[in-house]
């Protein structure tokens, strides 16, 4: 009786959904691509892909086995190459007609439906979030999402008896448990939670059940808190910036267009593309600004610096993007350094656009701010940027939230490319993806012994403890402000924020800017980290600057027989000290990163320390990477750390020559502090003179300003100003 | 009196020399480049070049500094700007006519000649060799090549005072300078060598002093025993390799090249460029050869590792070697990566060319043995490739002699490149070149302490001293010696050289091969290192791996809190000792590099010790890259390493999967053992099963063996057996 009502239930959603496929490649695309191929070299390019994978699957034995490995090990891969050969087998079964692509999912489903009922917990199975075939349920939900756009390739080729097996066996128990067990995640307004609905909804829309899809798009309450839509309410600022930052966001674009785009198959009713004023096109945008001219994601929070813009699932989010809004011909180039579209519509659609087309904009990177935060009120992080692609500078500011579960205990923290290099890094995640020597190729636990500490980062370690005492609960209820950003003169641009939680009674204001001027080889860096508190603490500002050191101003004990660690606790523990000084006066250090040289000029206080550092310490597997840093550290109530990095000069070892080794800027000190106005001297060779003054309580760039200096009066408007003495 | 006899002496030697310019660029061929410009587009890209240089030098004040500065400094770097510039602005005057070229030399040889009779020795000068303007002579030579060529440029344009005031005052005095004063360096069969009787001798033919040109060529004392000639018998073994290796031949073959075209167009009778069987063609095409597919020289010896043969002397070496020889399409592929030529008769026949020309032949890198020694008898390198430029494996092995004052302490070390990448690495030099802050630019004290010690490099170290206790003389008396080299067979080649010399009592050869199998990944490279001694020694092998390590096989002890240095001395003190393990049985250590993994499998016997290094300890002044080993150590009598390096599987990062992070083989041992044959077995996965058999006393291919291995018989022929019992 049960089983009749179900299908009775069955025959009832069917009505109104329209034949398969239609879940992202749809029988009239599937149809259309079949038409086009030949015509479009991109396209054939990217069936061909589609066939390498699927003709060598079809040489081997099906394997599915029991669940075994974690990460990296063999079942895992296995079980991720079958879903992906299903999923190519599946278009290739709907663009090709041939019947072997049909057949090879189905065995391969066979074995799936016999599995899968008996399996428990996944042996190596995550504490929080285990999976069945995988060690993490995330896997799971990415199986799904691919294996049920197979099942929908070959529905109507499959008889009824094993479509009610795999259905049986498959999908409805796997996305039960998504539903059931998994249902905080499910729930969850994260990437995860992301793949999760997106699985468990474009389940629902393949088998005609509302119910799967009613909670996928409103949450398993369908109290519209959780669900597809409040995580695109929640997850994004109203510029779309992804809470997590750019690594993550990448990840998780896959899932948002996937399940956008079957939305739109099969609900054109909702809009999805244009809900909450087009945020997926949005979301797109920030993801690809959020990028160094490597394409890299700029690596704050768990990311993993390997990754960039060429990741497949850019591929789909490109060409949705494209396809469903005003086909913007800067996603072209995108797609042409991809050489691959989604089998789609969409993706026919940009290998139409791209057959022919010789004037292909270039993708522009813009200095640029994104809020962070569902109402765009939790800070957010700052981009400056001078030079073109092939020499980039990139200052990249953090003043967001913590960034859910990936976040690091980084506010303020900033980082500086150029040369299309790193040059002040941000050590991104501890993490070998894969690599099952490594962890299971999970994070390793020094992600969250070092990588995610305040003192991996180029901010302020107060008292020798991480911001938040690095409690993630705790930093996930605050955020940083900003304060202002201008980058409207590309000669001076500059952006401000602050942060007052992190360390209880210690108020933090950090104003970076990029400053141009004709007497520099590029554009410096000002750095101005203005701290307030009323007990005295330490205060510790590490740089983790990329390339060999050079030289320093200073005099210094090196350990050069005998190394210790810095600490015990909050990172300390993973820093070697190589060396160690105490700088009065000026500091001024200088190292050579490919063709250029950089130099760090800071002012010091009396009795400042100043530290030599290795990344390393406390790691006997050999996790880290032995990146170098240089850290000032001062004992005070309030303290201004003024700095400067400016790259300058030119090493050439083939032509053999070098131009200004030594930095332009010689001396940079705090004329002025108060609540109200900081006050920054900068001088250099060439007279260079500079005085920069930074309103500290009123952002508004109209009001008006004067200040007393040592006896000199000035005037000016707006919160930041700069004032070239020597002209 | 004397000065009429001198003027006499000029007039007579002039009869018989033709006119000016007749150096480099001559008369003719000025003229021929004239009547193309606008015809070849990497001739008028070269004369642009030219242009630019000067023209931005004629719009500031001509500076002729008082000498102060050493390497990197600006009286340095000045003095190596003006003679650019003179040499540029001559090529133009002769190619455009323009007046203002020939004017802009003239005043600054005016200034030259006002200063130079003033100098004394630099102030910052070498012990060895001070120069007068510059802190060392070498950079003294360089600029009289190119200022002399300067000068023969506008002779005829000069009026009388000023062509006697400049040779009275500058060439006449620079010259004796260098034979006077610096008699030494001027015979010595060196580079600084060639470049200074190079500008003796090209002075000689402007100036027409036969014995100027008499000197260079056969020596100061006209007995042949030094001068060009007897450098092109002794530099260079009779393949063409230059003993101090890649990256000095780069910097050799450029006074090489400009003194034998100035002989060329002088007397011609002497047939330079035949001279020795075309020694100049072979030194070149053998320079070419000792580069990695990046271009980048092959680092033995005291090279800078940035150095490829994209630097300028290459461009002069191609042009000539192209057009005095066979006109090699090949070396068009270089002119073409150069995109420039030089302003002479041949590098207009290149530029001629190369215009139009489609189908230029990519460079041929080739696995190839060269000999060193003038007699080809003192040992020499091995180099093994297998793959394409995009993903080539190089395996390259030392055993010639000690190269010169830049030699090193290495014989028997080898390196091995994969992916465009160095894998095990050579250290290479400790130096930054024209970075005043380091040194002045010069060689490090770590380049002598570290650098050139044996344990820098990937050779067995005995008792932790270096081969012949570091003693350079000492070194210069011997050589390794070839035993076999053999790569017809692209998917089984291996090489093999001896050392008895570099330890008194202490025998040591060293086997390497590369071997393809089609169950491997790529082809892995086989390592056998056999020692003999009479007595107990310590035996330590490093292996200075690039990229992060991964995982060892064994137990160890890390020092993660407190880390020390490995020893006092031969290098031993700039280790820091990061970890250290007993390993009785097989060692496997992995590590990962790009998209592919490597593991290095080696035998260990009882009480083996294994130790991980990190380079920078003893380093005061950051001078070194804290790159990283491992190194095993024995204590024995005799005693055979039998190591493989196998690159393995694939880490794909942006794809998100990982393959064959293990390594296929899992075990090598030594199965035989005598002073006649080495037997070694690999096993691995797969089935892998392998016995490879050295023959230790008799390299003679044609030679039939028999050996019975624990009751199994082998019968084969020649030096070196590889079995697969397997199949």
């Amino acid at each position: 009786m049960k089983k009749l009502i179900f299908l009775l239930l069955i025959l009832f959603y069917s009505v109104g959904f329209s034949q398969h496929p239609n879940l992202i490649l749809t029988k009239t695309d599937a149809n259309k691509i079949k038409q086009s191929l030949g015509k479009y070299p991109i396209l054939d390019r990217s069936v061909q892909l589609s066939k390498k994978i699927v003709d060598e699957a079809l040489q081997n034995p099906v394997d599915v086995p029991w669940p075994k490995d974690p990460g990296g090990g063999y079942t895992h891969e296995k079980h991720k190459q079958n879903y992906n050969e299903m999923y190519q087998a599946g278009l290739l079964f709907q663009i090709t007609g041939d019947e072997k692509y049909a057949v090879f999912i189905r065995d391969m489903l066979r074995k799936y439906a016999e599995m899968y009922p008996k399996l428990g917990k996944h042996p190596k199975a995550k504490k929080q979030t285990p999976g069945r075939l995988f060690w993490q349920s995330l896997n799971e939900t990415v199986w799904l999402v691919h294996t049920i756009q197979a099942y929908d390739c070959i529905y109507d080729w499959l008889d009824e008896k094993d479509r009610h097996l795999f259905e049986n066996n498959i999908f409805i128990p796997m996305a039960n448990f998504f539903l059931n067990e998994c249902r905080h995640e499910f729930d969850l307004l994260h990437n995860h939670g992301t793949w999760m609905v997106a699985a468990v909804g474009m389940t629902g829309y393949v088998l005609h059940r509302n119910d799967f899809i009613k909670k996928a798009l409103y949450g398993s309450n369908l109290d519209k808190k959780s669900g597809f839509l409040a995580q695109l309410d929640y997850l994004f600022s109203p510029d779309g910036y992804y809470t997590e930052g750019g690594y993550y966001v990448r990840y998780a674009l896959w899932p948002f267009f996937l399940f956008a785009e079957a939305i739109k198959n099969n609900q054109p009713e909702l809009n999805i593309y244009q809900y909450r004023n087009s945020i997926l096109k949005k979301a797109l945008y920030s993801a690809l600004q959020v990028t160094y001219t490597n394409g890299a994601f700029i690596p704050v929070n768990d990311a993993l610096k390997e990754k960039t813009w060429m990741s497949p699932e850019l591929i789909v989010a490109v060409d949705f993007v494209y396809a469903n809004y005003e086909h913007d011909p800067q996603l072209l180039y995108l797609a042409k350094l991809h050489n691959e579209v989604n089998l789609s519509g969409a993706g026919l659609m940009v290998a139409k656009a791209l057959t022919g087309k010789t004037d292909i904009p270039e993708f522009k990177w813009r200095s640029v701010e994104f809020t962070d935060g569902p109402d765009g009120k939790w800070g957010g992080v700052g981009i400056l940027r001078f030079g073109n692609k092939n020499d980039q500078e990139t200052l990249f500011m953090k003043y967001g939230s913590h960034g859910l579960s990936h976040g690091h205990f980084d506010k303020l923290t900033f980082l500086f490319y150029d040369q299309a290099r790193e040059i002040i890094q941000d050590y991104g995640s501890a993490r070998f993806l894969n690599v099952p020597q490594k962890w299971g190729g999970r994070y390793l636990p020094e992600n969250y012994s070092w990588a995610k500490q305040t003192l991996a980062h180029n901010t302020v370690v107060v008292d020798m403890k991480s911001q938040y005492l690095a409690k993630k609960k705790l930093s996930q209820q605050h955020h940083s402000d900003r304060y202002f950003f201008n980058s409207k003169n590309q000669n001076l641009q500059y952006m401000s924020a602050k942060e007052n939680n992190a360390y209880p009674g210690v108020h933090m204001q950090r104003t970076m800017a990029l400053i141009n001027d004709k007497k520099l080889y590029r554009p410096l860096v000002l750095d101005v980290f203005k701290i307030q508190s009323d007990e005295v603490h330490t205060y510790d500002l590490p740089y983790y600057y990329m390339g060999h050191l050079i030289d320093m101003n200073f005099k210094y004990e090196a350990y050069t027989t005998e190394r210790h660690i810095m600490g015990e606790q909050y990172g300390y523990q993973h820093l070697w000290n190589q060396a160690e000084a105490v700088v009065d006066s000026q500091l001024i250090i200088t190292w050579l990163n490919g063709k250029r040289f950089y130099s760090l000029i800071s002012n010091t206080s009396k009795g400042s320390e100043v530290y030599l550092t290795e990344i390393g310490g406390t790691d006997p597997n050999f996790n880290l990477r032995n990146d170098h840093g240089i850290m000032i550290r001062v004992k005070n109530k309030n303290y201004v750390f003024a700095s400067i990095i400016e790259p300058h000069g030119i090493f050439d070892p083939i032509k053999e020559f070098t131009v200004d080794p030594y930095s332009t800027i010689k001396k940079i000190s705090v004329i002025y502090d108060s609540d109200e106005y900081t006050a920054i001297n900068v001088k250099g060779k060439k007279n260079i003179d500079w005085v920069v003054i930074i309103v500290n309580q009123n952002a508004n760039p109209n009001a008006m300003h004067n200040l007393n200096i040592k006896g000199k009066i000035y005037n000016w408007k707006g919160p930041f100003y700069l004032v070239k003495k020597e002209r």
